[in-house]
């Protein structure tokens, strides 16, 4: 089986910013629930209101799509098998390293959680230290570079359309394929992610969900 | 495309059973969450201490298994194409008729107050009247011969290793095949499933959750 590296970038997880914070309803929710406004993930399912006057709010706010699709990676046959590395980048140019062991929580809250505790601490470990998640500031470029692939792709429904044919041979000629993933809700890739790609793929005629096009990216490899 | 129909077997949803509905532990997320215990989905993340008692525990409760393996099917490109059936048999001997073009809520809460609602009105619908969700009590038998395949197949780790050759052969081959695949947390099928199941595959050689066994199936039937 091929080694391939998982970038899943401009992933729509933020803290909840400073300018709506005392928004009624992120006080609401925090109260609900008994969290520090200050290391609550924003969650457009519930922030709705307090969101729209963040600029490009319809990209933020889905922790659901990263949770989605790290379960999908993570229980895959090739990270199994050893033979992926996982990473993700978010909107608020955080980086995060996801041993390829962790389990994660299944519930949503918690997975939520967890998040907010790698924002404060910066490190998630087990009791014996083994390190499950790491977060560190870096931009995009920063990232890509720290990860020495030996070519980059960006999947994308507006790119050249890949046969499975033509993944298997990407997989058989690269060694360190590095893969990304959009892991927000709408619109288009920034700028800056697509000048930092290679090449763009297409694996369906359909937009298709980060984890869809995960899945599908891993079972080509697979084979 | 091959066209494909996914029975998502033994799914770990069901109401909260009347004989813990009065333990404190139901008791107090109902209260916090001013639920109705009676229309409360079981969900083990929650109501671990309540359902030691009950029979068989470790294999229920675990709706977000369910709202997984929906997410991953529904967005397909299998799916998108028209070639997907998907329904869903519970522990509790519901029958659940899933539209393909339904979109579930993605936020876990939700996804178990949209089970509630289907458990106390069996059906769910558009503002147009077009049904997104159905449900009705039938057994297993029942709802196989409802379903009229050409043959079952069981996806389990127990099963004959099947190469990809061999799935696309069936989908060549069989004009309406059904594949089990089993949506709870741990355990063996049950005698019924067994027995319902005409051949038993295995995918991987490692037990897969319900939502990659299912997204590795039908990348495959895409190809």
């Amino acid at each position: 089986m091929t080694r391939i590296i998982l970038l899943l970038v401009e992933t729509a997880v933020e803290l909840v910013p400073q300018e709506i914070r005392n928004h009624p309803a992120i006080q609401a929710y925090c109260r609900r629930r008994r969290q520090d406004p200050r290391w609550t993930i924003l969650d457009s399912s519930y922030h709705h209101a307090a969101m729209k006057g963040l600029n490009n709010y319809q990209k933020r706010g889905r922790p659901d799509i990263l949770h989605f699709t790290l379960l999908e990676a993570l229980g895959s046959p090739l990270n199994l098998a050893g033979n992926l590395e996982i990473y993700c980048h978010t909107q608020d140019e955080a980086f995060i390293e996801i041993s390829p062991t962790v389990r994660l929580p299944r519930v949503y809250d918690r997975f939520k959680g967890l998040l907010s505790q790698l924002y404060k601490e910066g490190i998630i470990k087990t009791d014996e230290g083994e390190v499950l998640l790491r977060m560190e500031r870096k931009n995009m470029a920063e990232t890509i570079s720290s990860l020495k692939p030996e070519k980059t792709y960006l999947l994308t429904e507006k790119g050249r359309k890949a046969s499975r044919e033509e993944l298997r041979e990407i997989f058989q000629k690269i060694a360190r394929p590095l893969f990304m993933v959009g892991c927000y809700p709408h619109g288009d890739f920034s700028e800056e992610t697509k000048r930092l790609a290679e090449d763009s793929l297409s694996l369906s005629d359909k937009r298709l969900e980060a984890w869809t096009a995960v899945s599908r990216l891993l079972c080509i490899a697979e084979e």
